[in-house]
């Protein structure tokens, strides 16, 4: 029988009575044997569970016309785009192989929204015949490439335009995307924003849906969505007393946070969607305007604590008078975020529960680089040794789409559970794979 | 004709008559019409040439026995091994993955030297019936399964012990590897370097052939390298007067700097190997003990300057009052050590030399995240725009080992320039390759 374990950081970890660490109800120990490790391991019910929370929200919040799109960058492979598009999610991608992974997963691009700061005309060539629903333009060049484009193929391409609020989030720098000093967007500061509507309403090949912003990652509250809710539907209204264009749509991006750790909180997504909605529907009426059909755009938020990694210990090296450190046969090739952003993680022993005497140790990778770390001052039993298993948890996020091949380390699978069973979805990567691109 | 350029941070750089930019004496812009950007270029006879002057150096200043590994995690593909192995370069290798690419170049193992603070018992077993030529052992448990696996297979492993000498390179911390707080190796202070030498000492399948230390990167005097070489010698002496084994062989490691700006020094590599030999050989004779067969590993001081990226550029984005960003076709998913370290870079317009008027701008990438930065307060042309073509200059180590699929963007090729012609090494990666693993 499976318990939830004490003070666990999400609700679908749990522990045997044996005290064996689960995901989703699983023992983590023979999903171990079964694929290998380093092996990243997804709650498929727990991803269906949080498109479902976010719909449900933002249609009881909003109403029907508002839209989710689970932002793929968090994570990136065919089989999640079929579960996007069985649960009814639209999907925002960045890229060429984005809409392509997309595409293999018979997802219908209609519902997809095309972000980057820097779309190369074949991206947008690309996109524009794949029948992507809507560009999130980033700029005026962009825009008139998109124009021209379309043109060419007789279409008239949906856009909303990338909008920086100005508004800083107090996330750390490089997630902080809402500010004016941005490479995204168009500020509305500077009257750039302005000119871009403009540009937009004049071009023939355009059809303006709507404005788009993003302030952040790892938001926790409302109140910074409330600020910029409240900028952008000035801009609306701005915009609609100059042009007499009334924006269908207001995407007001992702970023809410997620608990990696203890002493973060843990949301509660349709509370927050809520407060905002309250919000934007009063401030709508203040300002006698329509509220546009909104958009949220989750990434994180929908895959990060539905992912697991499990490891295997290798060397055990106790320094005298110094520090203990931990090996796996991961690391930064697999997880670099700590490596980048020195971000917080919990990781846990998978075979027992409240070992009597534990050890802060540093958790480190197999790659020839000190600054391979996963984390410093983890608490893991004292006798913990080579061969022993050590899940990392909240991986669901930025680590299979961040890995790389550095050490010329196979990327490990990625295995899905659902309902009691388990399937590979991502296979590991063999050596010959690594030379595949060789000539 | 091609002549030098002023300021030109390494000797392989040039212009042409008409300004353009030139490696290895070839023009830039074709080979990016011919193979496309984001593009990795290696100027292979500067490869070559520098595995002369390591080999020359060594030979010259440490005699006949001594040897150069290439650190291949900097930059590792097959027809790298090619070229090693036609230069008669030892290499050092981290992983099963480098072993397999240095078999598939026809590399005779025998000179490969096996790294890594956590090897696998699968990787141990892959390298002993590989025929790596020496393991260099982190650690007392890995001693133990080399001893216990080569034994199986009826053979005497030939093996190096990593020790920690002590050294603070001054460095930065994530590269700062020859502290005794590290996860890398075994410290003299602590004891720990003089057990392990006596366990490797007693176990019959393992043939003790001395010790290898490493003290960072980046390094640009041989200061450091001559305090590590005195610890380790007198190391060596200690090991003689304790257990009358006299080391054959010492790995003093790599890390000489290479020059990614021009505030950066550049390294006489004779002259400094030279010093660190005199060094060595005067503290030798004063301890009463033959000098040790030397071994240097460099890595980056291989391949970096032979190494260049090209990338055009797509949007640019001026916020009036704050800054321009000038985003390209490529970023932290071909080259994360901005991202990763802040590193410095160069980065230079390649169709124009001497701009009459030049802006200072961040120079960007093309995904979605704020810290998807290659440089800040680069000086480029003022009119500088969409399509045109930029070269980040020193590429040539831990860009293509460290790339990602990052915003499933596909990584770039890599094309060898050597006496007047290109080739194709890397193939770049097609959208279809970004699924391959997906079952």
């Amino acid at each position: 029988m499976v318990t939830a374990a004490n003070r666990m950081i999400c609700e679908n970890l749990g522990r045997t009575d044996s005290g064996e660490l689960t995901l989703a109800g699983q023992p983590l120990a023979a999903l171990a044997r079964e694929y290998g490790t380093p092996l990243y391991l997804y709650d498929e019910d727990r991803i269906r569970e949080r498109c479902r929370t976010y719909l449900g929200a933002v249609k009881s919040s909003f109403g029907e016309r508002a839209r989710v799109l689970y932002a793929s960058k968090a994570a990136c492979f065919r089989r999640l785009y079929e579960i996007m598009r069985e649960e009814g999610m639209g999907i925002d991608v960045v890229s060429s192989g984005e809409i392509y992974t997309a595409l293999a997963a018979g997802y219908p691009l209609d519902n997809a929204y095309f972000h980057s700061n820097n779309k190369t005309d074949e991206d947008i060539e690309y996109a524009i015949s794949s029948g992507v629903g809507c560009f999130v333009v980033d700029n005026e060049e962009e825009l008139y490439a998109i124009n021209r484009i379309a043109a060419e193929r007789g279409k008239r391409q949906r856009v909303l335009l990338r909008i920086t609020p100005g508004i800083d989030p107090h996330t750390y720098a490089a997630v902080a995307t809402g500010k004016v000093d941005s490479k995204f967007g168009s500020a509305i500061e500077t009257g750039q924003a302005r000119e871009i509507c403009a540009l937009a309403l004049s071009l023939p090949a355009i059809s303006l849906m709507g404005f788009h912003c993003h302030v952040g990652s790892q938001v926790f509250d409302s109140e910074v969505y409330i600020r910029a809710a409240e900028v952008m539907l000035n801009f609306v209204k701005d915009m609609y007393t100059e042009y007499g264009f009334l924006a269908p749509e207001l995407d007001i991006g992702g970023g809410f946070g997620v608990r990696y750790v203890e002493r973060e909180p843990e949301i509660n997504i349709p509370e927050r969607i809520a407060e905002v909605a309250e919000f934007m529907k009063r401030h709508a009426e203040k300002l006698g305007i329509a509220l546009p059909a909104v958009a949220l755009e989750p990434g994180r938020s929908i895959v990060a604590d539905a992912g697991l990694t499990l490891y295997t210990v290798g060397t055990v090296k106790r320094i005298t008078g110094y520090k203990t450190y931990v090996s796996v046969d991961g690391g930064m090739a697999d997880n670099p975020r700590y490596a980048l952003y020195g971000s917080p993680y919990t990781i846990l022993p998978v075979s027992r529960e409240n070992p009597s005497e534990t050890e802060s140790v540093s958790v480190v990778g197999r790659c020839c680089e000190s600054g391979d770390i996963l984390q410093e001052n983890v608490p893991l039993p004292r006798d913990i040794g080579r061969g022993e298993l050590l899940a990392c948890l909240t991986t669901g996020a930025y680590h299979y789409s961040m890995s790389s091949n550095y050490n010329k380390l196979p990327r490990p699978p990625i295995v899905m559970l659902s309902r009691g069973e388990h399937y590979l979805a991502v296979r590991r990567e063999t050596l010959a794979d690594l030379l595949a691109q060789d000539v």
